[in-house]
């Protein structure tokens, strides 16, 4: 990670923070500067800022900038909950929440507001040096590849859940990046992730400034290539984690885990223990899909022949459409859970272990 | 089908055919007046006209104008190899091909031409015959669904193979127009179907002018709607099924294949006997898949919010992408084939006998 940008960056006059406009990439690189929680609030419900952990960093600053205004008990639980309501599925976001209500409660109110920008500040860099463990680990799962086989060690993944999507190095790009500083050969394989291009947009922005070689393709190829034994591994992002390991991930991923087993190629998801929700057991009947705009899908912006970015409508107008944010993997199509403490297998008993004991 | 547009209509003339630009769709309706092989060779391979019914029509159409210039058997032979190549993929093209020259080769050189004329005609009006056929069999599956269990019928479709990919009713569609021609209430899912998105721009238009109620879905979200119960059964097109009952059709379509599997839905193509290749077994090893341009996948035609078609790019500026056109979804994943004689098992023996008897 030689990139000096950071999806997020508390500024030092610790009133506010910038961020990268994630919806204007790959064609504009916009800086934002969030002054207010309010601001924090409308980034994350309109994706200017996402992907899981750096939702959870960003609702963190902002909960700690809306202590500046009242930090008393029932504020901090106020602004929490509505917070917390910015975007229901990823857990990270309830987690970082969490964290900082229980680091907060005790101080006297007069200290939550500095307290709770240096607690913010720490789940960010704690999120840099987790991503790091978990590219470690995941680097070892490449390593074990690259030994077996010649040629470059060929990764396919869904979404962006690169150092955009975090505070740095990313879950599912942590190995890749690690791998590359490595000089290890690689060819990523980048999901689109219709509807909101993700992978597109955002995963092959992160590789083609970072030099890795990666090649787009349309949400629909994955299988093909899996097929023909172009895939050597699929490595995705997690949104929530379930007790028994079930995967709640971009919409698609459940496809993509499918042609894996199908073609004997290993799935992992790369999750910091913080999405790993407890309280949830059966991911498939317990975790709620978050339903997103119908527009969507049936519009889409882009970079014209003139460098403008415009807004295209694909459908015949007033075509329905229906658009589910997430889907869930079930446990029994996971090879592995790439973790800040090691590879952990998708079961109950073994991720209880891993959460409990490191 | 009381839509009175035709996706390709011989003029009386006898010298050109008109077709629907499809390129245009859903945007605007272009019509296009084909008048040399050489544009119907164009139209083919720019998809113009697309879908293997209607690409097999209007090959025939476009030996007929070739005989026109030349009808001796080195022409004969020379422009059915030519109009052959303009796409690699359908069967359909070579079938129809090869069904002209086995009809015009043995008659006298001067009566080529008009012989060849009423061929592709009867092509065409057996295509309609034939996809009748296969929506009235079609139907009696979604009256069977209809009949146990209440609301609508939900079918979830890939890409078009609708009448805009036939000369009349479209092959999977054939049994939902039917079915809404009779009454039974449905809902359809029209997977987007990316990169050249037949599904939002063909599939949903032509429902649309039907009334027929659907709802536009990115490529992403099929399993995620299967584990959920809220597909009843899906129906796709095909551009090539191997002797083994093995499907070759639009990419994507292995990975609903795979959903429909792990969630105990019917998976059905709707396959006119034209599409079966007897020369081929097993269709993953033994079936060329189409490799189209990149830019297919890195940008995207659509409507601006002044009307104009603009062309954009997702992508970052000089993205790698790869294109396969099409892949395979092995037999054993195939709940049955629909064909214009009734429905058939995917497999060897049951294939050999419905082509054979009927």
């Amino acid at each position: 990670m030689n990139d000096a940008l950071r999806p997020i960056r508390a500024l030092p006059s610790g009133d506010a923070v910038e961020v990268i406009d994630q919806r204007a990439l790959p064609h504009r690189l916009v800086m934002e500067r969030l002054a207010s929680p309010e601001a924090v609030f409308t980034a994350i419900r309109d994706m200017r800022v996402r992907g899981a952990p750096l939702i959870g960093a960003s609702a963190a600053y902002g909960l700690a900038l809306w202590l500046r205004r009242d930090p008393s008990d029932a504020s901090l639980a106020q602004g929490a909950a509505w917070l917390g309501s910015a975007r229901p599925t990823a857990v990270n976001l309830a987690w970082a929440l969490e964290r900082m209500q229980r680091v907060l409660r005790p101080l006297p109110a007069a200290q939550r507001a500095a307290a709770a920008w240096a607690e913010a500040g720490a789940i960010a860099e704690e999120d840099i040096a987790v991503n790091r463990a978990i590219g470690e680990h995941g680097l070892a799962l490449l390593r074990a590849v690259a030994a077996r086989k010649p040629g470059p060690v060929r990764v396919l993944t869904h979404c962006n859940a690169g150092w955009l999507a975090t505070v740095g190095y990313g879950t599912a790009t942590a190995p890749i990046y690690l791998a590359h500083e490595a000089g290890l050969p690689l060819q990523v394989w980048v999901d689109e992730t219709r509807p909101r291009n993700q992978g597109a947009s955002l995963t092959a922005w992160e590789l083609g400034r970072a030099g890795v070689p990666h090649t787009l393709v349309a949400d629909n190829a994955g299988g093909h290539l899996m097929q023909r034994g172009e895939v050597d591994i699929v490595i995705v992002g997690c949104d929530r984690v379930s007790a028994q390991g079930d995967v709640c991930n971009k919409i698609g991923t459940y496809l993509k885990a499918l042609a894996a087993r199908d073609n004997g190629v290993p799935f992992y998801a790369a999750m910091p223990l913080s999405t790993l929700d407890l309280r949830v057991n059966d991911g498939l009947t317990e975790i709620p899909i978050e339903e997103r705009s119908a527009r969507e899908v049936t519009h889409l912006a882009g970079c014209d022949a003139g460098g403008r970015v415009v807004e295209v409508r694909l459908a015949p107008e007033g075509t329905p459409a229906a658009n589910p944010a997430f889907d869930v993997t079930p446990a029994r199509l996971v090879t592995g859970l790439i973790t800040e403490r090691g590879v952990c297998a998708a079961d109950a008993r073994s991720l209880a272990e891993i959460a409990r004991h490191g």
